[in-house]
């Protein structure tokens, strides 16, 4: 006889309690007057459990994102990152869902929630970019190589760079709102990385050939 | 006789006092623990005087930021955005100068103070876009459009989003720390945007040309 299942099912239900009260929670009162009490309350367990698991609230949030974005993945029905062989197709289709991630509220105030408090915390910070972002940084650039193998991207390509170049325009408008968050913003920005804007060849349909 | 000049002398010299401190303590104590109680006594002034120009903290370090944000142009010793006629070049010029501010401390903690607030606070993201950002985001775009009327930008280019596809990349790289914001990183990524990354016609020193 063992007590082990049972106790390792209740463990597993009140830890899913605590990053989901944690997760609405911090939606509904913002990261500054979120507390480990509030949480503990929440999800009908006591504040030693919480800290029995996690040293601060920056932490449960942090799991907290983590499980969400495994989530967002999920619901796409991807395996991974999509490789049609069209890349730019591929990269529409992953923003877009990250535009649609970003506009929903369940997964916005988490990561308004961690941004904010990552951009003054250097140590949150680290653990936000190790843990959350270069995963997903990582599945971009797997792509992209596949893409400058096959001759789609220049040889020379900065795999990081063009990331950055994805995700950051992407990033920096939902962040400070600076104008719409939409697929037509998005779509438009894949066609602008990968042909460029300057002059002769730009977006306007001219075709682009190679001479040497 | 009267006393105004005196009093406005007195006034402005209050003003400059109240908002140097409020820049010097959120880089020591951060924004959330920065408060009006402690600028005020920085500043040598009653709490009752800072609450007459401003209704909070927020308000304060924003106005301390934009005194700032218009010293570090007119440290580079420029009147406006730079128009050598090489768009490449300006573009550099002004994201090497962006990369320097951003690496400042005087400038970089009321940034990311004013960064975190924002992310969680709409009301005051709102006020920090609209007089911080979007004049210089204007600025971008009176470049790119004598630019784009020189052909040297596509004819259909997007102003606001080609904008963001610089400034976006510097912002993301700079508040998650997802490599190094260096001078060779916003080289590359100016010469990227305007020439595009896919495939032929990269960035490999292939010519284009263009055909029909």
């Amino acid at each position: 006889m063992t007590k082990a299942p049972d106790s390792s099912r209740r463990s597993e239900h009140s830890r899913r309690a605590i990053l989901d009260s944690a997760l609405a929670l911090v939606g509904e009162v913002g990261y500054n007057k979120l507390t480990i009490e509030a949480i503990a309350a929440r999800a009908g367990v006591g504040k030693q459990t919480i800290y029995r698991w996690w040293p601060s609230k920056a932490a449960v949030l942090l799991d907290a994102s983590l499980a969400l974005s495994g989530e967002a993945w999920t619901d796409t029905g991807w395996s991974g990152f999509p490789d049609t062989g069209d890349l730019a197709a591929d990269l529409k289709a992953v923003l877009r869902a990250t535009v649609d991630e970003f506009s929903d509220p369940r997964y916005e105030a988490p990561a308004r929630a961690l941004t904010a408090a990552g951009a003054t915390d250097p140590d949150l910070s680290a653990r936000f970019t190790e843990q959350l972002l270069e995963p997903q940084l990582a599945l971009y650039e797997a792509r992209l190589r596949a893409a400058r193998d096959a001759g789609q991207l220049a040889a020379d390509a900065d795999l990081r760079l063009v990331t950055e170049m994805l995700v950051g325009p992407l990033t920096y408008r939902w962040l400070l709102r600076t104008a719409p968050l939409t697929h037509a913003f998005t779509d438009a920005l894949v066609d602008s990385v990968l042909a460029g804007v300057g002059g002769a060849g730009g977006a306007d349909g001219v075709a682009k050939v190679t001479v040497r």
